[in-house]
């Protein structure tokens, strides 16, 4: 059985398991306070383009989105963001938890616009009883979507602008962020998505790391303090280290890029061979998730050799399921996939 | 310098390195439901010698204190502690942050009794505006306690006692349980502590692993859909078999036992070595921890080669220091701190 | 300018005004531990059917419904509701601030169904992941419906058998209780409508009252310690007595039916006025408020001396708006009202 | 029986009476919107001698504390104030329940100092791990304190000192500042005491109104948006001209001042009455609470004609009690109750 039901059913790229192993037996100072966090702090501000940035790094992504919105908000103001945003449907309430509504606006393809951001303010300010209506605080948005789907830059530039009017940070989940900025649909660089928004985390867990997301604070007024709600939300890790060696080596000679670029191609090299066989795709992902729309019979057919995640129900009674590739696929693996594809 | 600061400056024991190593490649299903999890879970219910226990694994200790509190009270309950517990002073307020007070009790030595219990309970339920009052709803100790002492089966089975007759549920905090475990002052065994609560952990991150805690629930209420609290508390490991893999490891052939005792070996060393040059000790610490009594001079004669930590100021102006073993500390550092210490 | 807005314009019914009068001076305990409260709790008692029931008197409806809902829930669980349920859009937020999601289900008319509610129940269960979604824990309909419908007793029965089944208590916000229970359309009468569900409350600020909210506990499970939940949540009013004299004198020879009944029958002649001008109405609310939609020529003629609510933009351009009556409603106020109808 | 147990057994003073009763059927707009409380805002800000000052009515103490507090501190930080402050041991955790640790200083006299809270910062920041510890975000007192005791002008300008300093605003919660204000005891002036603060509040509930208190906010930051914050925690009182109404006339023709300063002379009666009969006195309450300690026949004694409340035990197995005068207590109580002293 080979599985392409998700991005983090391996252990993580060989190049920070060798670095492990070196570093095992160091002693070093606790909670991130070490020289490995620090030059991963280094190398990413210098990725990003910010030397002004504060680097943080938490262990997964539920607990990054609600360290991050917990810590921006004011008690009465929820968050903004798409009703497949995964704030709002796959994280048990954790928003709701610390206190905030999460206000989930409709998404098609798992993006919000300007537009719609801008009316939700708009109607909440223009209503004579706001104070008796939770306040639009802050916008959450994920680069890539839960759905594979990518922002442009100008609707990033858009959404940013909305934003900055109304005073409400927005917060970028990029908990498959290299999969999102090495797909060939994406316009947007790194330094120039860092310059789009207020705070963001650079996915490690579904990006070659065992674990670990690097939260990069921009605006300033979001970064005091931020350590005392780390810990106090159960995410100040002990061995702090373990997240700096892993994000120090992801980001030392491109490792990042390249094995998030290879990932990529690999599901496009999924994609066409599912379209050459006239099976049409859910959405218009361009990044290492894809959503083809099976019959009864390719999906069983399918399943024999492979695992891959159930999606949701097509309109004609046809199944929309997920392959995901990630940093670990190997060329054998999607040779198989592709092989089953055209034999279908 | 060596560090003797704390417990958790190096990386894991080398055996689960060894495994991490040799399964990085191979593919699983995410969140702990995987074999390595599965036979980890086994392992220690027979470790524990409880078969209908429930076993899961967080990340770290904090973070499992604030899921398990915040799961077993009731909103107007708080959890009855000593007043050096974690909970009650290292968590940057975690527990309040669920809703929860943290009711400390007065402690000299790290430890609460179970009289200062009856009492808090009785006088909680004679007052006659009680309602205005939180409610003790539980129990937290630490075994070793922050300052290394241990409760003995007898002091454990009073407590044990008071918690069963209110109906409060009893919750050992085992960040650093194999060390207390594996003291010569110790008169209780797992299965025997299992058995004298409603639920605790496991401590792995101080105890050999990369990171970890294994949570034993054996009180049949606290069970039920304890997987969604872990989830919504940003605990939901997405690599759980990482987890899996270090307990697994762990309560193979009686390595925790193993390597914790002869941390506390090491530990009793040091002690022997500090009394011998006449230098008391704060507290009774048969563990891990060892807490000398240092004038000024000797402070710094040591810091020069040695990472300790501060612990507090000692009534005759000296200073109370913390030295700590682990499972990683060899034979040459400890022969270089005793040479030291024999020099002063 | 003749207030038809809302219907908590005035102070409250003049038998109360007389009782408050008569006992000013008197001396009571505090904390509703009064004879007032307990009077009143017997005769709400009485009034309901269940000897059994645990009766609470809370100040405002936002802090009943928070509390009610904060203390029913486990940490993981959310309140089923309408999307246009007063806890999903009108109360700021204040159940996501107790920690839960509001899990806002469709509604054209302000009612959910029994097969929407065990719909979603079971969308949940069946799904494998099911521990990253909030667990649904209780469902909170209001009655009558912030769009002044009503469920008839075999819609409140199969609701009730749905929660019964999935172990949900059912929760009914009766803010405007008297109002739906005296409507022409209703089919339920108050011990029935106890009888169909776990808690509810009977609204007295809107209902004849200067403020105050009855809860009525009838779940065994949620009974205990409910005392200390409306303390922590601010919730306990220190001169008790104060809400036992309103709830005594409401539930005194049939007051609170009388009121409420004569209120209804003011709105169904304004409501005939409308119809009879030719003025259609937005939905069918046959209780204390109406909603005509009317054209802006019709808007601003009988803005000039009425005050009312606007609700919404119909679909033909038109305004939908709310006039409410209330237990002060006076024959001089419908008759001005209905005269300008008249004259449009 | 007559009641001196505490402050709250009577309805309200007779000329708030008369205006709730000649206004009953006015009708005006909700939520404190209306012309009552514009009226009693203006009388208040002239009172307090800051025209620049937000006025806000709520309905009781815990409510308020809960509101003002969770509304003025980030989520990491918790509130300095005395271990025998209202919030500390009277609120059921109604602090922690919105996320925050209260910080308990040891106090003797229910007063805490500038030179402690000096001390609890700067112990704070001095800790290399401080972000492992709540940190101080503001400052909780009480005018006077739960023992009755006062703060002077130049204790209030220390503290306020150390607040200022240290960016932590200064809260009081005046339940009973009527009578601390008037007690011979105190040397601060109502405009004084709002320039040595960032918020308060002018207790209404035990100082001759039905039900409510006066939040004074004089800090520019923590103004905006708290009518949010009221909504959400439950204390948007639907009619809120209710408190407007009670709040205008106390603060017409010095009404508050007279009736406050009244109930004090009255305890004074009372403290002499026990001194006299070499009774001694527990602190040092110059307001409206006073502490004889009894032996038990005293008690008894007492008990047969007078409710007062047990406050706890004296050194010599004596019972602390209180006895608590108001605006409501008259001659004919005092007479009694000081024959009964004399008659011990």
């Amino acid at each position: 059985m080979i599985y392409f039901q998700c991005d983090y059913e391996e252990g993580c790229h060989p190049a920070i398991l060798k670095r492990l192993n070196e570093t095992n037996l160091e002693q070093t100072v606790g909670y991130s306070m070490d020289p490995y966090c620090a030059s991963a702090r280094e190398k990413i501000k210098k990725a990003v383009g910010r030397p002004d940035a504060d680097v943080h790094f938490l262990v997964g992504g539920t607990q990054t989105n609600m360290t991050v919105i917990a810590a921006a908000l004011k008690p009465w103001q929820g968050a903004i963001c798409a009703d497949t945003g995964h704030i709002a449907c796959h994280e048990t309430g954790a928003v709701e938890a610390t206190g905030h509504k999460v206000l989930a606006l409709s998404s098609e393809d798992g993006k919000i616009t300007a537009v719609q951001i801008e009316e939700t303010v708009k109607k909440h300010y223009e209503d004579g009883s706001r104070e008796h209506i939770v306040q639009p605080g802050m916008v959450y948005i994920s680069f890539p979507t839960e759905s594979g789907t990518l922002y442009s830059k100008q609707e990033l530039t858009d959404i940013y602008a909305v934003c900055k009017a109304h005073d409400m940070p927005l917060f970028i989940d990029g908990a498959r962020l290299g999969y999102g900025l090495q797909s060939p649909a994406c316009d947007v660089t790194l330094p120039e998505l860092a310059n789009l928004c207020d705070v963001f985390y650079i996915g490690g867990t579904k990006c070659g790391a065992l674990f670990g997301e690097a939260v990069v604070i921009l605006k300033e007024s979001l970064k005091k303090d931020f350590r005392y709600m780390i810990k106090q939300r159960g995410g100040m890790f002990a061995k702090g280290r373990l997240l700096g060696i892993q994000f120090d080596t992801l980001f030392t000679d491109g490792l990042y890029e390249a094995i998030c670029g290879e990932a990529v191609k690999k599901a496009m090299t999924l994609r066409e061979a599912f379209l050459a066989k006239g099976i049409s795709m859910y959405g218009s992902s361009m990044t290492n998730q894809q959503f083809p729309i099976l019959t009864d019979a390719q999906k069983e057919a399918l399943a024999k050799d492979f695992a891959f995640e159930y999606w949701g129900e097509a309109k004609d009674g046809k199944s929309i399921v997920r392959f995901c590739t990630s940093w670990a696929t190997n060329d054998a693996q999607i040779k198989a996939l592709t092989d089953a594809i055209a034999a279908l």
